[in-house]
């Protein structure tokens, strides 16, 4: 039993799966996969590294090559056999032969950790310094480093040796030292230096811990060289290890391939005209005495290609990303943003995701990088997926788009939708939902929501004729809604009539908004000082009833039941009752045909609490009343506030509720409105004017509900969702409470509110520094994202965190931390 | 030189790339694909048949083995090693030997066609007819048919034997011999018929014309039996190759492999969970005097699980697909659809989607099929992609969704969303646009438009204070829009407004929906009778001006410039200003503040096209008071017209225009309002609250940028696009001339409109016939749905078809016949 971990000595970065990794890009890095085992990724790489020493435009003064995971070690070890070849190449490999000389090579040896008796106590971290005499010019000198981090003895796949020889190489050590390697600067001086990472196997391959090599390295997305497969059926596993890397969001800068007189290489250009380059090697000699000088000498041109070839991948890359945030500022219009206020360089320029985090592109203490920042804002309340859900949901994508592409949705039934609609009545819709009718966003389903409730109300109340064949024309009644100040519901024209007047809904952003409802004052909860407050509004102080206790030790007994029969109810239910009696006596047309709220937490309003409480007493009334209820869940749905649907908190059941954003597990969008039969019956006749007529293109788009299929199966499976509390079907909780207290003592905080995936914090303020257009947060906002890579967008005065219902808790923990920092130093 | 063509003597549907396939589904049929060339696939299909012959419950009566591409041959056929070894299997494999007795054996010879001198004139067909004794049952027939269809000398990759000895085999003449192939009946009597089609290679091999195994098979989506590799790499390749079936839309239902000891299998099981059964075979002998007797027996109980695992997949695909139109009678709500008056047996349940094809399953003939029909909706307007499009944006989704998912938009800035603005700009915003906003769908791109133009219009007009900041409710001002009577722009209240009343806006509907605009009556166009008639609103007919001419011989006169300075130019002009100067007279607080028009053709409204002289005049006279323009193209856009952009066909530009459908290549829901940067500038200021506050959130989402990006160049490109006339930069005619004049002189036609890749078609109906709400063409739609295969929804009485912009024009002639036909009958 062997296993050799490299740079353990160093002190680490503590690595975790649910953060990204770190990349610099001055250092040109590329990682060599190969088709499958046995290809010859290893020539490839004592090729290339060649190739590069021997360059002189632009100089190459180092490389440094790393192998991750070696089996069959020691009588294998690509890392040596790069360091024993390539140099010796050098002389072979240039056209205008050049003299070199040995400067210094050592082999340096390091005490491993302790892993059991028979583990050896030496690793290998090999490096050579070659001198190279220019025609006439001073002589230069180069360096090359070649490094096995993990070795195992059986020349078996790295999960089966690891299993086997009872070493195990979890996947946060393997990054860890893969990014630590990535880190260091300067191994050779003057001139670039380049990386090369040398992968296990094939593209799918196993790492020690059983996760494929793609994955194993898709936090870094190394831009890739693929060693194809010259022989027979070596097209077929060269394009399927390409889309396997596809499937990972790789770029695939090169394929190289032997050439076996099949002209595999001819194919593979041809059928990926612009994706990658191609490239052919002559044919390895198969006699293992030979050793290959001849072949790495014929070989020279083809990786002069290699290496030119990456070098204008690598240029164009780093040009692209210079170049995005000026293009950006001047070809993009963004949403709920004054373009004004966006100085160029603080444009975020995200070069992927993985997971929870932003891959940024970044200058960091001079040097260009690639940083992982934390979403902190889940993307518009959209993410959910962990790095492990985005590649699944990656394949079913792919799958998704080539089994069905969009098929139209209206009297057909294809089975991603079907099965989506039965996941949803079966959970956020258990109980009382009994139809889907979809759409393309929380707005749409929200517009959806208000034509049901309308209709519904109507037949109820009696506003349409008897007969559905003589409908008059009604237009002199007015339908409204019953809503909460603060409320929000989508940025269309129809939502945002069903919302109070706010910034969003001024002359100037919409002169066609009336606020078509009776809008309450709801009552407020928030933490402040370790405790649970209620805050009643004003209207509600003038009441005669008294609200009891405003006061709770935590949210359980904010929550609890038994507050039903408190004093506080009754308060709320005598509030309501004399606003409902005032509207209808001011107007014998204007009716109150829909109530919609979202349940628990306001969101766009800036993250309030509502008593919940006082929700439940309101949807009661309005069903004694016969007048539909709304949730609109577009924000609370799965699992956002700890439990799947937010009516559980609630304890009481809407009507009609509206889903989107976590539904697809954040990747496109997707929203549904679901409904009781009831409500789907108010729209049966004989006529096609009494259906449902509203649609959009893709509604219920395949690809959507094969995403909500999937993510939402994710969510409640223990197996897959670890912060899953399977008995009670809640999550366990996310933000640590002891740091939350701690938040909520701070002087400069006014509330703070956590809950499921969220912890909001109010910033104290005043006067003009309040509201919505306020920039007072931008100071601390620019700090989290520039020095804390935490990516967070206020709103106004409060700043969120927002995790997926799958981040792992210590990574919450981390970003919690971190604010905490902050706000201390800010005092 | 060889090359065997089997089937040719009889009786071939013509088979075309751009139509789907038949599959019929009560025979059990399955694909083998190999994970490599090498990997054991003739030894599974000939397990597999043994298996099968063997089995009683259900009584397999025939096993058909298909070999459509042999290369290597006549020393290698696998149709021939299955066909020896299969029978001889059955003693070997059954657990309690039953007694087997050869009825007869045939080798069919027929002639093959002129294929050149060098051709033989033989091919092979191979049956043969067993009789098994049950033990004490009367003794049972069983068939076993194998054949080959094509095959070569040369033991190669089949592209490369089709190009050394110089005999091609077309992608449709394979696929028309496995349609054929497939639609045979009866090959046995009494109990089941199972077929097996074995592929050639690995999975992404190249086929005979080079097209990949998946993608040549792909229109069949037959359920696939992947071979696995069980070496050392096999892991890789196995789960690649699983891959790149799944990202052409195939499910794999099991995977099998040999055990090397490597224990891939089980590797292979725990990492695709419950995505496919894993089976693992005994060590493969590689001793090839080996007569693999012994290796038979040895694993027939796994052929047995095998057979077990696919007749356990295939029962219950079938009875998913017999369950879905009562399940979604019973849980889905589908848009613009009266369920009354949909029969659970007329919902089309829809497997799939290759190209312009639905793959709908229907009981046709009493049998069971997957039918191809097609698209004549194009999916409500979206589609573009043909069958490789589809494949090539599967692949482009995965990546996207593996690179970014979702990352959110404001101040960010990703790869996908700056490409996609920069083709916009370069194209259909060429020559006036100088900002993409993104959104969802057309309804939201509509709305925003609104937002901009009323922001635009405001400031040029006064309306806003001078300061911005010193901005004061302006409640009192109406703004309204100018439109077409006719017009539809979406289903959000807001585009709503915009429209002029119709069926969708009745109170019913939407009890909110006002009709905010001046809504004018326009001149339309249509063909009867072979002619172009201009057919003059009533209000128009009162001016004193004559109109001139309203025939045109086509409707390269009708779009005609020189038509500016006709009579029907200055008719129009002075309709426009009457109608003008009557609002403005009417009311002091009201004011046009947007033009919003459909270049050329109002889509939901009927398919009516507007003389374009008439919209060419509105423009201008809007402009020069300075009304800002919206086109909202999300119908036209995308070479729908036959033009990237209607503003082609008008000869003038918008200030803001609308895009969505056809742009993501019909895949997921993404729309763009593009605008000038004069409007952009009036968003502009020091402050948030004048910032457009409008946003969804998957604004600018990676999948549909990324989408667009492809689907925008593909378009463009005549390489990819076959029909693109690249010198005049439009489509060449997609609807044939002298069949859409035929049509449109029936009787029963009332006008014809064709125009890129649109064929609209008004039945003449009359009273309670006409109009949305019509059921008058149901009998016609029903007929083409049922009996011809073209998907069809009408608008009221029109009947339209459309397809993609790369739609093969030999596809379009002949649903164009088939619609032809049909009318003539109901005449």
């Amino acid at each position: 039993m062997l296993r050799r971990l490299l740079l353990r000595s160093r002190k680490r970065r503590r690595y975790s799966s649910s953060s990204g990794a770190a990349v610099p890009l001055s250092t040109p890095t590329f990682a060599v996969f190969g088709a499958n085992t046995g290809v010859g990724k290893t020539l490839v790489s004592a090729g290339l590294a060649a190739a590069l020493l021997n360059s002189c435009s632009p100089s190459v003064s180092a490389v440094s090559y790393l192998k991750p995971l070696q089996t069959g070690y020691p009588a294998d070890s690509d890392a040596r056999f790069v360091f024993a070849r390539a140099p010796a190449l050098l002389r072979a490999s240039s056209s205008s032969p050049r003299a070199t000389r040995l400067v210094a090579s050592r082999r340096t040896l390091f005490p491993s950790p302790a892993v059991g008796a028979e583990a050896e106590s030496l690793h290998e971290n090999l490096e050579k310094v070659v001198a190279f005499g220019r025609d006439g010019a001073e002589e230069e000198t180069k360096v090359l480093a070649c490094r096995t981090v993990y070795a195992w003895r059986e020349p078996v796949s790295p999960h089966l040796a690891a299993e086997r020889e009872g070493m195990a190489a979890s996947d946060d050590e393997v990054r860890g030292c893969v990014e630590q390697w990535l880190m260091e600067e300067g191994v050779g001086e003057g001139g670039e230096v380049w990386k090369v990472l040398e992968t296990a196997g094939g593209v799918a391959s196993p790492g020690a811990s059983g996760t494929l090599q793609c994955d194993l390295y898709r936090p870094f997305r190394l831009p890739a060289i693929l060693v194809g497969d010259g022989r027979l059926g070596g097209i077929s596993s060269t394009l399927s290890a390409f889309e396997t890397l596809l499937l990972r969001g790789y770029d695939v800068s090169t394929i190289i391939l032997e050439d076996r007189d099949l002209s595999n290489d001819k194919f593979l250009l041809s059928c990926l005209r612009n994706r990658a380059h191609v490239l052919a090697l002559p044919q390895i000699p198969e006699d293992p005495s030979d050793d290959l000088t001849d072949w790495f000498s014929e070989s020279s041109s083809v990786f002069n290609s290699l290496k030119d070839s990456l070098q204008s991948f690598h240029s164009k890359r780093i040009e692209r990303l210079n170049s995005m945030q000026r293009k950006s500022k001047d070809l993009l219009w963004w949403p709920f943003t004054q373009h004004n206020l966006v100085p160029q360089d603080s444009v975020t320029v995200i070069d992927s995701r993985c997971g929870e985090n932003f891959s940024a592109y970044k200058i960091k203490d001079n040097r260009m990088m690639l940083v992982p920042q934390f979403d902190a804002c889940a993307s518009w309340w959209t993410q959910g997926p962990d790095s492990n859900l985005q590649i699944e949901l990656a394949r079913d994508m792919g799958y998704a788009a080539a089994r069905y592409g969009h098929v139209m949705f209206p009297e057909n039934v294809h089975e991603p939708a079907l099965l989506a609609a039965e996941l949803l009545l079966g959970g956020v819709g258990k109980g009382w939902a009994s139809r889907v009718y979809y759409s393309d966003n929380g707005s749409t389903a929200i517009e959806i929501a208000l034509k049901m409730a309308f209709r519904k109300f109507s037949l109820d109340h009696g506003i349409l004729a008897d007969s559905k064949t003589s409908i008059k024309n009604k237009r002199n009644v007015q339908l409204k809604v019953l809503a909460l100040n603060g409320s929000y519901h989508g940025d269309t024209l129809g939502a945002m009539e069903a919302q109070a007047p706010s910034a969003y809904t001024s002359f100037l952003q919409q002169p066609w908004y009336s606020g078509r409802g009776l809008f309450l004052d709801p009552p407020t909860m928030s933490t402040k000082n370790e405790i649970c407050n209620i805050s009643l509004p004003q209207s509600m102080q003038h009441c005669p009833q008294t609200s009891g206790d405003t006061c709770f030790p935590s949210l359980t007994e904010v929550f609890c039941k038994t507050r039903d029969t408190s004093s506080a109810a009754d308060l709320y239910l005598s509030y309501i009752k004399q606003k409902l009696s005032e509207f209808s006596q001011s107007s014998n047309s204007d009716h109150l045909a829909a109530l919609i709220i979202e349940p628990v937490i306001q969101g766009a309003g800036g993250m309030l609490m509502i008593d919940p409480l006082f929700q439940r007493v309101l949807v009661r009334e309005c069903k004694s009343r016969k007048i539909p209820v709304i949730f609109d869940e577009v924000f609370t749905g799965f699992w956002r506030l700890g439990v799947e649907s937010a009516s559980e908190l609630l304890g009481c059941l809407p009507d009609i509720a509206c889903y989107a954003k976590l539904m697809t597990g954040g990747i496109v969008p997707l929203a549904a409105t679901l409904a009781t039969e009831e409500v789907f019956e108010s729209f049966k006749s004989d006529s096609k004017l009494t259906a449902l007529l509203h649609g959009h293109s893709y509604t219920a788009h395949a690809m959507g509900c094969t995403a909500a299929l999937k993510a939402i199966q994710w969510y409640q499976d223990p197996s897959t969702n670890l912060n899953l509390d399977f008995d009670h079907m809640k999550l366990k909780e996310l933000w640590d409470g002891a740091l939350v207290k701690q938040l909520s003592s701070l002087p400069n905080v006014k509330r703070v509110v956590s809950l499921g995936t969220l912890c909001a914090i109010e910033l104290k303020a005043e006067g003009s520094d309040a509201g919505y257009a306020s920039l007072y947060a931008s100071s601390l906002v620019q700090q989290l994202r520039r020095e804390d890579d935490i990516y967070v967008r206020p709103l106004g005065n409060v700043i969120y965190l927002m995790c997926g219902p799958c981040t792992p808790r210590d990574s919450c923990s981390r970003q919690l931390h971190k604010v905490l920092n902050r706000l201390c130093d800010l005092n």
